[in-house]
């Protein structure tokens, strides 16, 4: 596996799922130079291509027999926490309030940025695992997320997790200044935790970072009924109604979960053009309930999906959460024909990415950033080729990942990661973290 | 990979999880001569059984080094359709009936044994990645779905899809007859389609067989809220109520789905000690429901685990059922207290196997069977271990999967098969059977 820059790759023999609309799987090819698809046709049209630009023939570093698999866009992960890895089956079985009151906080309170550094890794090699290529993270220590993400070389968007108890608005608007200008893999919208821990002045402070850079703006919302409900008492309005009222939705944005929505929140959502972040796999298993995301399809208000962090789901799996996007559609709304396979995969990566602000990794498309997955159709799971997206939403799994390619460079192929650090590594140091924590 | 009768194995240096109640994971070796474990223990109580059986220096045809990754019982897939491969990806986003009369009984008419034959080791090559080494199976050529099982080394109980419209009372008798004693792989046990499909005369005959071979009788049971209410009105009983009437459950068996049921009906299934197999990756995908596993616990009914045929889940891996047993229960009770790890780890292993009457494939243990599976601990969804219970129901995946062995032979190891046939020629026959029967 070689790496570096100036890496110039040619992916032949592939079938390819650009993911743009109305284009079927087609037999071909996908040319990669530095961090972008310079090309992506038929080989015949890979010849005109040659032909058109003055016949120039293509010297490349690696070229690769995709053996018929697939080639198609990353998933984008539209939510996380990758740093609590650490608390992976340490803390289940419990609902949310007892969950962060018990589990979650006092762990984090002794948690340092270095900490966060490896353990974030952890979660990095899991995504690479599952084909995801970027990720909508928030966790404590926004710097040294972004290093880790950084030096593995995988694209991470983040946002603060500000509240009354951690962060300020202060930092929220440093971050936002120095995240989006540090390096290629990082970037920063503005957020805050959730409603539940801010008070009305930290939100009217973050109202004026947001008319202030014009920027969008994210948050956990409406995750439980509890939490929505404690909201209208206080307020007489839903998370979603106060936050409109104050003007942080005026240029966007989108809220994770979202599970406990009525008409009016969809409105609101609708003519703010927010994003929807569906994580179905915590809400299960945090019993928030099952989001309604027939409602929002019905609303045009688009979805993207998330893990959440490995502490809540436990796992880092989109495969898992696709799955899991349409049978909970389908038993919510006692319909199989609720939200199909295409629809959910185009939530997995274009969804995903125009939530994220990485409008240039949408698409598997000329110009397009090259964060490129392929999958096994040779797998048992995947047989017989019947529909490929079909096979990808309802049968497919993490273990048909056979390489995962981040801005040109390949970061897990074939079972190995290229992330610059060895596994066993990261494991040994988060025993240490753990016994430091929890001993 | 070496194969064969005769085999001497020993596992060591591994993570050992035998599933015995109250036995903590530990550290230690696993020996298995031919199809049966003969120890399990630590290393040093391996050296005193060497010293008890008169100093006998064992002679081994392969020493597997488990480098502290996990050995533990196979899976046991309670219920599957496996030759609906055909229809994978095919059949999608349909309400049950619709499901069954447009997109299954059509394509069914058109398939013979010889098909049937061949797409069930397609699920058999799925099932091996899954860690799956028995699976409770139901289809229309039980003779060469038995043939496929047998000549890949896995274990089957086959129960009968007879019905008004296919089979019949004798053919079931015969299978019983003849499938029971034919070899080591296969079983069978007494059961029909569905209420919904079979006259109240048909049950009536497998009610005599039901008491002339003293058997316990299976059945598709209260899938869908439908085919319940359609039966009440029949009969004013639902179809456990109805069974029981006939003296059907008399040597108990039990149902697959089982996802609307009474208080009436659970007093029955307790008292005839039947068991619940839980299909929820199908219930989701086909609308039918949420299943009521804590009801089911609250009465001491036993639940067993089934990913349903192909056609309707799609996937044939126990992992996502296993989650989806855990996080629906958390979702349909409100409570994430609800079903914890171990109870649904029990159910997709010892629970199945009493369910499919194969009670030497319940633990790993002495003088079982060497129905053996190993995961690897050391990919990122396991780590850190923190819990490696909670790590496999909550974060595992079929990519975890390193090995499985069946009655002593491993048929499947680091991605390699070993059922006497390369997947790609079963997959090419499935291109043709595909061809002839769609096109």
């Amino acid at each position: 596996m070689k790496t570096g820059d100036g890496m110039r790759t040619r992916f032949y023999n592939a079938r390819i799922l650009t993911m743009e609309p109305g284009r079927d799987v087609f037999l071909g090819e996908v040319w990669v130079i530095e961090d972008k698809i310079i090309f992506v046709g038929t080989e015949e049209e890979g010849r005109s291509f040659c032909e058109l630009h003055k016949g120039a023939i293509m010297i490349w570093d690696r070229e690769i027999d995709c053996k018929q698999n697939l080639l198609m866009p990353g998933f984008k992960n539209a939510h996380t926490h990758s740093a609590m890895t650490l608390m992976r089956s340490k803390a289940d079985d419990l609902p949310l309030s007892d969950w962060l009151n018990t589990q979650i906080f006092p762990v984090e309170a002794k948690m340092t940025g270095e900490d966060i550094y490896h353990l974030s890794k952890i979660a990095i090699l899991e995504y690479l695992t599952s084909g995801i290529t970027s990720v909508f993270e928030m966790y404590l220590t926004p710097y040294t997320v972004a290093d880790a993400f950084r030096d593995c070389g995988m694209r991470c968007v983040q946002t603060s997790c500000v509240n009354n108890f951690s962060q300020s608005v202060e930092l929220l608007e440093k971050y936002y200044l120095e995240l989006n200008s540090r390096d290629a893999f990082n970037s920063f919208l503005l957020g805050i935790h959730a409603e539940y821990t801010c008070s009305k002045e930290l939100l009217e402070k973050c109202a004026e970072l947001v008319h202030k850079y014009k920027a969008p703006f994210w948050a956990h919302l409406q995750e439980t009924e509890k939490e929505t409900k404690e909201c209208i008492e206080r307020y007489g309005m839903s998370p979603i109604e106060l936050f409109d009222s104050l003007g942080l939705f005026d240029y966007g944005g989108g809220g994770y979960h979202l599970v406990w929505t009525s008409d009016k929140d969809r409105e609101i959502m609708k003519k703010r053009n927010l994003f929807v972040v569906t994580n179905p796999g915590s809400n299960l298993k945090l019993a928030s309930g099952i989001a309604p995301i027939t409602k929002y399809l019905e609303c045009d208000i688009p979805v993207a999906i998330g893990t959440d962090g490995p502490a809540s789901n436990n796992c880092l799996d989109m495969f898992r959460e696709m799955f899991l996007v349409t049978g909970l559609a389908k038993v919510k709304d006692m319909d199989a024909r609720s939200v199909d396979a295409a629809e959910v995969l185009k939530m997995a990566t274009v969804n995903g990415a125009r939530a994220m602000g990485l409008d240039d990794c949408d698409y598997l498309a000329e110009g397009k950033k090259a964060d490129i997955i392929m999958l096994d159709l040779k797998q048992p799971n995947m047989q017989p080729i019947n529909n490929i997206v079909k096979n990808i939403v309802y049968s497919g799994s993490k273990s048909n990942v056979l390489m995962t390619m981040i801005d040109g460079i390949i970061r897990y192929e074939n079972g190995t990661f290229n992330i610059g650090v060895d596994p066993e590594e990261l494991y040994s140091k988060a025993e240490e973290i753990k016994k430091r924590i929890y001993d």
